[in-house]
């Protein structure tokens, strides 16, 4: 069983991109400038914005964080989109999910400049992805894709089953994974709230990938001797022993489930960082891109 | 065993759109009206554009065939749909592919108007299918999921094996028929060139679409009983017994597999006249979304 550590390629690819920065920064470039929407004060959005942040801060990024209030209308909410699509300075942005329930969040994705799309949310990315054409990829499938490029698991001619058919994770990493190239060419199933007989097929798959988001369903019984487990699942568990009130916890039976597996992703620390890293990657790709154009 | 009969079923939407046009022009609207684009002279993509403009005379919507020679510049091609883009009387138009090798296919399609783009092509419409968006879905796909809705063939928790990992069938077939819906709600495995036990998947498939090409590829050994195949091969095979020198078959043993099959389509006659009948659908969206934005 090997761990695949998501933490620490997550820093290998912030370290890579550091190097970078630093020398377009040596090259007298303007550096990469990624901007966060966030409306109203959830307290897992806080979190994952401040992350954010902090971590374009640590890779010499630029960043600007735009907190509006929880009663921001739709149509100030468009008019900012407006503005950041408008601003030459701002190389990508994203606006952080969930939105409040009186704004129409397909109508702001819809509104957001591809070429600035660095969350990979705007159906034209979504549909270049799917048409094998150059596109933003949604940061947590680019992140799952990278650990298994830079662990080398062998993909090609796998059965991979995907627990989960959300826009952002499962979807996606069923396309993904199942295109011509590198940590893909696999034979993908997806599977969702309607799939009869879930266990049967887990028991077949050389790779599963879980984007649940339930504690601890994939179990040692449901997977076969030496199957490569991505966890993508993160559920708060609440715990008044700890000090901020939970726990996080994936949809894998962890310490069970890892005496099987060949490889296996741990939550926290498995795909989680990967998803911040990849954010970054999109917003230096952009820079490159809008680079080429200029 | 029972048959899809796509001729039948096709012939039926175009009745139903033709009484909708008929209703338009008694009260004095336009019709809706398609172009398509043709440049060389490939034998099967002639027969393919006179089909879809007799169609479209037979149902009453106004059509137009731009025939263009095969020596076309990608810049001419790219003028002409700048040209279709911007004439208002055009609700919808194809561009018939393949085109010449100097033209850059992908270019030509991501210059279409996404509002026009009846064959679901663009990356936009493409996106937005996945992401359960109102779209145009591709005419093949279509096909297949009106005659499964017409056949009212249980799909949902059903086991589906889709062969061949093509942009305008394979991929968007497994992405429709594993969304929420009807004709849909579906485990589906995406299967192609790199995968390695076809057959044990097919074995276990309650539905088959197979879409690779391959004559006779699918065996009465390698179904279950009862399962329902959909036949996407249309290959022409050289036969200088027949008048035209070739005969068109399918990717199914159908002599064998229809004994074993519950529901079984036809090649010609099956998935083939759907395709046509849904870009006359996709041709009457466009009309009517035109119509709700002027």
């Amino acid at each position: 069983m090997k761990i695949l550590d998501g933490k620490k390629i997550s820093n290998d690819i912030k370290e890579e991109i550091a190097v970078e920065v630093a020398q377009m920064k040596e090259r007298g470039e303007k550096v990469p400038h990624l901007a966060a929407v966030l409306v109203g004060n959830d307290g897992a959005s806080l979190t994952y914005v401040g992350s954010k942040v902090r971590s374009c801060e640590k890779i010499g990024f630029e960043s600007t964080l735009i907190h509006l209030p929880e009663e921001t209308t739709e149509e100030e909410l468009l008019k900012k989109v407006e503005e950041l699509n408008a601003n030459p300075d701002i190389d990508g942005y994203i606006v952080q999910l969930p939105l409040p329930k009186h704004i129409n969040e397909e109508k702001v994705l819809m509104a957001v400049d591809p070429e600035k799309d660095v969350d990979g949310f705007h159906p034209v990315n979504f549909g270049k992805m799917a048409l094998d054409m150059e596109s933003f990829i949604p940061a947590t499938p680019f992140g799952i894709m990278e650990l298994l490029k830079r662990y080398k698991v062998d993909t090609e001619g796998k059965n991979v089953v995907v627990i989960g058919r959300s826009h952002i994770v499962g979807r996606p990493i069923s396309i993904l994974m199942s295109q011509k190239g590198e940590a893909a060419n696999s034979t993908v199933t997806l599977t969702h709230s309607r799939t009869r007989n879930i266990e049967e097929l887990t028991k077949q798959a050389d790779i599963v990938v879980s984007a649940l988001g339930v504690p601890k369903f994939l179990k040692e019984s449901m997977i076969k001797e030496g199957a490569v487990i991505i966890d993508v699942g993160i559920t708060r568990v609440p715990d008044e022993t700890q000090k901020r009130g939970y726990y996080i916890t994936g949809d894998v039976d962890f310490e069970n489930v890892e005496k099987k597996a060949s490889f296996i992703t741990p939550v926290p620390g498995g795909v989680g960082p990967m998803t911040i890293a990849m954010l970054l990657k999109n917003t230096l790709l952009a820079r490159a891109r809008h680079n080429k154009k200029a």
